[in-house]
């Protein structure tokens, strides 16, 4: 018979997915150009040239048994071993390929990296606000989401709270930095408080406690900073990473799980995963994509519209009375609403064609989300719009 | 805390990958050239050029935006509508869109399509000898595989078996035609008698029960024939399919699941396909392997190879006075042992470097299993050394 519990999923489509909806719908009557989507977390430049003539090469050189053959579950051993260079590189760390999975994309790298630290009913904390999709993530492998409110003015880790969700059954915490929904960046502070906080409760409950770190925004990252790596700091982490937003290839589904040489059971974790796969139809992402990125590493899409982007948007909700914390990445900002029902302030906005996601669903009510991974010019017209729903609304 | 379940599979490794391991590790020290590596089911042929050239101009022609865009978690509309209406004119059946959900895979395919119509504690009945995978796909679902032995003359199914073993908890019954390990193709007969035998099934129980078919191998069909589709058989069908074998891409993973219209519930399992997705880190296949396969749908790669080297081998099996069913498609074949204990039988064999596999982990001791997905010169040759270790251990 039909699964009822997946049947009961149809009622609940996302909040982002209607809006979304209503801003295609809405487009279609009043020409696209005039509706300001900010609703949906879609890269908006295209990938790099390098990554379309690494895939074209790779067709007309490559033996085609050879490039579309199987890879192993754990990924192509010399993309493994190209991304453990990378990475320690990049982070000073010392990965061999031994450490790397391969994975369709970040929501494949959490299915795995869960799968492989938690057992059914153990806890996961994350931060809120928090991506939504870590309910289904996380729920769906047995385990348990606890999302803990972040320090909503800044949006880094409020430490108390973190410390009080502890308990024997906590297995993870589940990190995503740089944050969406909130564009906050987790500091080397913030990042050295978390671990030194984690391997007391580890002392504490006797058992390991992992760091599922969730990374597709590493890139994106402003002000000339660079993003603290989360398993520099801490030994039991694992790293997920996804190509969908550094390279705009989202569609393509790839990006892996880095497991810290450092951890508890290194050796074997990524082998683990490949277990894993087998239970859950993941097998391996596909081969021609995983050697296109592994010709690629450390190049992005032309990422510096989102922080053009940014700082006109901050710039002018500042303006208009906004609280709001500046992000220090991704191709989010996520402002206090002007009244405390945040649902109610983005239908009004709805009027003004100006497509807001209340934050309620990422865990963070009285908040709402605009993803600016939209044209500049757009986003300077929306300004307009915006100015219009503050002083008819609110003033 | 490292997953002691998924660490307990570590040591389970499957014997085809021992032995392909072997074959690899005495093709070092003699040449591979002299080594008959019947172990491993990977497509020997490449993939067509117009899949190629189809992947060049999508990289060359296409907006890139929009290329490696994310698809709809079922799947690119406009492959799937492409993917209907070649389904409708191939089987005579009345698919849209909506019916197909675009997998990673038969993997992915089977993984979404056991979740669909079970729910934990539900039996899902196969028949032995099967690919032993599905252990993983099934039992990791929270549900249980149950297999039934094949008529071992013919690799037809065994009815009075079969209806044995359904009770109040049979949800699916999952079938492989042309089969692996077998090489049987399913007669129309038996999908008309299968067919015959699930309606009474529902009927006796009161409620669906669901054909889950796997296709990976439906266009490797030899003496002219094609397989019939069971789908056309039976309202209650999922029939799930892979371009791996057929256009000679298993690394790209790409495949998908067709709902019957006439199914219970047809127009929603697709979108709670999209549900299912959220919880093992699916998402969408790759949006360019999508797009290109959708592109090139009817055709294969040079898959005659396979019929030359089934009939080299068949030929020459049966004069050797082995029991063996002439496979009806695949590249696999499947005879009865000389000895009751068919490892002990494999285990000989390779003193003549003839690396054959133990259908033990198929469910069908006493047979094993040769995938003749390899150069026909190689076959050839192979036919000294198996004459010579039957000769030598067995006259």
């Amino acid at each position: 018979m039909i699964s009822e519990d997946f049947k009961s999923m149809l009622n609940g489509k996302s909040v982002i997915r209607q809006l979304s909806e209503y801003a295609t719908s809405r487009g279609a009557k009043i020409g696209y150009e005039n509706v300001f989507d900010y609703s949906l977390g879609n890269p908006s430049v295209p990938t790099p040239k390098s990554f379309t003539d690494t895939m074209i090469k790779l067709l007309t050189k490559e033996d085609p048994m050879k490039l579309h053959g199987y890879s192993q579950s754990q990924g192509i051993p010399a993309v493994r071993a190209k991304h453990a260079e990378y990475l320690n590189k990049r982070f000073n760390m010392n990965y061999t390929g031994e450490h790397l999975f391969m994975t369709t994309g970040a929501s494949g790298a959490i299915a795995h990296a869960v799968r492989a630290v938690t057992k059914p009913g153990d806890e996961v904390i994350t931060i809120a606000p928090f991506f939504p999709e870590y309910v289904q993530y996380v729920n769906r492998t047995g385990a348990v989401l606890k999302p803990v409110s972040a320090d909503t003015k800044t949006f880094q880790i409020d430490f108390d709270a973190l410390k009080s969700a502890f308990n024997d059954k906590t297995a993870a915490v589940l990190i995503n930095t740089p944050n969406n929904p909130s564009g906050a960046m987790y500091t080397a502070e913030t990042l050295r408080t978390l671990s030194s906080l984690m391997y007391d409760m580890q002392k504490k409950f006797g058992h390991d406690i992992f760091l599922i770190s969730d990374e597709p925004y590493r890139e994106i990252v402003f002000d000339g900073q660079t993003a603290p790596y989360p398993a520099a700091y801490y030994d039991n982490t694992l790293t997920c990473y996804s190509y969908s937003k550094s390279l705009s290839i989202p569609g393509e589904r790839i990006g892996y799980v880095a497991v810290n040489p450092r951890a508890t059971d290194a050796d074997i974790i990524s082998v683990m995963c490949g277990q894993i796969s087998r239970g859950i139809g993941h097998n391996c992402p596909p081969s021609i994509i995983q050697l296109a990125v592994s010709e690629v590493l450390g190049e992005t899409a032309d990422i510096s519209v989102y922080e053009t982007n940014m700082n006109i948007l901050y710039d002018e909700l500042t303006a208009l009375g906004f609280e709001v914390v500046r992000p220090g990445g991704t191709f989010y900002i996520m402002p206090k609403a002007l009244e405390a029902d945040s649902v109610a302030f983005c239908n009004k906005a709805k009027e003004y064609d100006l497509i807001l996601v209340p934050a309620d669903s990422f865990g963070a009510p009285g908040f709402f989300r605009m993803a600016y991974c939209i044209d500049t010019e757009k986003v300077e017209r929306s300004l307009i719009a915006l100015r219009k729903f503050v002083s008819e609304c609110y003033r």
